[in-house]
């Protein structure tokens, strides 16, 4: 099968990253079309830089999605998700949506963990809107920008460990890692850590091959 | 005052619409500047279109803002709003959240009317996100595409005051005109209408000269 | 315009110090009638005061409210706000509603400061009631009476200014002066706070003003 | 043990009737003391109506309740509810409150009936404010003005059977008479109506001794 | 009356107790038969055991209901209400239901007091999905497991009383002591704790006396 | 991978026939090991039939989890999913929670089919419970006992369709049959349907792959 996965901001190490991390969960035979945004912000890091770049998921979307069997978006806040799953018919799938989905089959409660204090509470929106408001065990940011994923990664790593652990005191069974930087790190994190991490494209991957699976059932 | 009002689809048409009611409802002082997407849907009639527009609304509040006492959504769907929000310091307040606020001032539960029965699921949502859901004594739609107020306006005319009329059955004290091209249409409407109706572009003007005249108190 | 202000409760000294706020952020051509009650408490600091204060705003309103626009309630519950709307035709504004309208233009998330720790959960009740849940970032008090507004008005500031600091770190873009001893103060407190300052009755007041304009549009 | 049975109303022909009802189902050792407000509504048919009422709840509870071991509000809004309960030590039981919680637990979902159909959204808020919006399987209203029940009660008695059926249609297990006025007509109606019918004060009176007999277990 | 007490748990130990508070909680004239799980956990301390007790439950409820008046749960997670009361025609009435019930008629808030850490969330869902969710002023546990209360009372009611001290400051006007082993401890507690406590079976007993006077009314 | 399927109800020909609709959308590799209440409702009908079927759920998986990767409850109610799943550490997963994801997947909102009237709130609140409740189109039954889809297989169909074209209207974009005996039925009908129908038991295998692959990333 074809995915596409959409990552509309214009950084193109984050579509590599998140890529990669998709093949790496992707089945023999699924093919990963990956995209990036051509204008719109280098990083999603608040509630404006996602609705500037939902036009751009909407255009790579448009553009790429003939001949793909679903469409994924490799954005932590899931950026105009309900316009895409209304305009077309193979099912749009949102990594943090995803994650939390994973999540939710795990643990009686999960929790999210982002980029940016100032991120906690537009996450505990999209998680709320999603319907896991009664599932959340609590929603956490390492202080630290997203291209520190990059630049930091062993302190980014350090940080995420930590934030996990507190996590796991206030009840959390599983921790989604949502932000697209985090995309491959569960497999170096989820040995140093007890409660399983959750990688969200890779999940959105793991979806779209199950409703494929079904379609032709 | 200055007033940015955004309309972020293509249709000069609409903007000069919204542009008409804004002015006729704007105090003396108050200038309106109106301008219309470059790139994007002609109309918003789907999440789907609603989420394309979402850049143009940031591009244009953006590069017309600065200048400006308040940011005015002329789109119904109060496209980008939080992001446009969380960047912008001064009011930033949408077409049909005013008229929300408006109706929820002058009657203990109201209605909204739009075009198109697949939209009134959408801004059913959209009355509830604003947490409005209690006040909601309904949501309709006339069966016509937001178009036929240019090309059919007595139809479009006569099919909203039977649903006014059939919302004020159910229990409505007050209705939302939302779509932007029903703006000012309430001049026409209201004499042959029990119930008060509310025009959006008109409420968001008289909000962003309340909030302006109260910034300096 | 002629605006009646109703304070329900019998302080003839907080029925000036809301009538003196809202005649500042009065536009020309507006009239401020402000009336006290007769009986009832003399300040409302408890669920009980506010149930006994109703029906003196019901009273104050129809005895006054012949020749006025509209009635904006000088009490920071709100008191019989949907029995008020419910029998007059006029626009009926609550003074805590208007600044939660107002503080939700202009920020994502907001808070609300009030007087004595034990109407915190009060408040928490009054915002969610009007569907402000999602936005509320806290519900604060200062330690104090209301009357201390009057006896220690230097404290009473210190107080407030030590509560917003703390908002702010809460993630609060705005915080409304929930108390009626407040009007009028935020123009000391604002040069020395750097999240904007609401003030209800003057939103009421600013509100009022926008409905009137409308009405005749 | 003494109940103090709050009217707000000042129809004394209502306190009789609910406290006819009231003493029909008290055990032996139970007294009645039921008040009627000397100012207010005659009859509480609006949200205004309601508010107005309040303070003659509180009036008549401070000046009663000496002596009393609970107060049960003999209104069916159950109005000032929280604020009886917040200055009181004894339980505060309103009479379509205690009507919903017995229906509660009786059958998993259950309806309320009440007198004029602009009642029903007031009686849908109610239950919802209490947490039982869930359970709820309708609110209907027979289209009579409560003081039918006095005037025209073979036609009330009649509308209200035939409510109760179209209710037991809609999935309900039971019916809350929410209305003073339905005092004791449970007694005629029930052999007559093949749902459980609920009579809130007589609830209200048996919730009461309940918790008399706990206090001092 | 007859009233069956249903303890699905295996542990007679648990079911003496509760009997015996609820016996001396019941009017002259009410039976009290107890009966306990023959399969199923010894004691409830999961998600998972209280699925694992439902049926015993049903079974213990269909063989002893006939010629009983009412059925208690006497389990603090109301194991299987909804089912039983779907199927039976007498009131059916959960321990912690009652005690909720009867809390929120003493007080605007009130809290839970459980033991067991991991068990906080479990009962915060079981209150807010009684819809008492925005009359919780907190849940909090002693952390002990439920047979400690056996085996180290003192040490059990030290803690139970200074979580009530806890649970004062954030609000509670009364605590629901959730859990069958609490059952009598209250005659205990009381002198020594400022806040009402609430003694769910013992509740329980008087709300199903209630419901059965009501019935013949 | 192993996937244990758990009939709870003592019904081996639904048992049958969800493992032959489970193989068949089962890939290469995955074994479907499906086990079958011995105790407990030959069919489950009702909430109380859901509760006495819990432990058996339990009990099933306790015995034959062992060896297994991932839990699926086939039963429609999803009986005792969060008590599994807070037991076993494998993902558990129901066959409706699995449908409704699916559905929430391909379509703004979705649509619940079941059997019998007097389910459809049942089912209502299955889907809120998840967090679906903004996402429901609606929740309709067919008028049959599920037993009718072996003995009436052919009215049953025409039935399903008829409600699937009312679901569409109202504004539907994929229905989830839930109930364990439509289980492989998708396969018929889809073809004579416009809407995505989503099968449940499919769905949760096809998650169940999804999980597993995941958890050696």
């Amino acid at each position: 099968m074809n995915l596409l996965l959409v990552n509309p901001n214009t950084t193109q190490a984050i579509t590599d990253r998140l890529a990669a991390a998709a093949r790496a969960a992707a089945r023999r035979g699924t093919r990963i079309v990956a995209v990036t945004g051509r204008r719109g912000p280098a990083v999603i890091r608040s509630r404006a830089d996602n609705a500037a770049a939902a036009r751009e998921c909407l255009a790579l979307a448009r553009a790429h999605a003939p001949g793909c069997d679903a469409i994924l978006l490799g954005v932590s806040l899931d950026t105009a998700l309900a316009g895409l799953r209304s305009r077309h018919r193979v099912p749009v799938i949102g990594m943090s949506e995803a994650g939390m989905i994973a999540a939710s089959l795990l643990a009686p409660r999960f929790a999210l963990l982002t980029f940016g204090l100032h991120m906690v509470p537009v996450y505990r929106e999209l998680a709320t809107g999603y319907g896991f408001g009664a599932r959340l065990a609590g929603v956490a940011a390492v202080d630290f920008a997203p291209t520190a994923a990059f630049s930091e990664p062993a302190k980014v790593q350090a940080a995420t460990l930590a934030e996990c652990r507190a996590l796991a005191r206030r009840g959390a069974g599983a921790v989604v890692l949502a932000g697209a930087v985090f995309a491959g790190m569960r497999r170096d994190l989820q040995p140093r850590c007890a409660l399983p991490l959750v990688d969200g494209i890779q999940c959105a991957v793991a979806l779209a091959e199950a409703m494929h699976r079904l379609a032709d059932r």
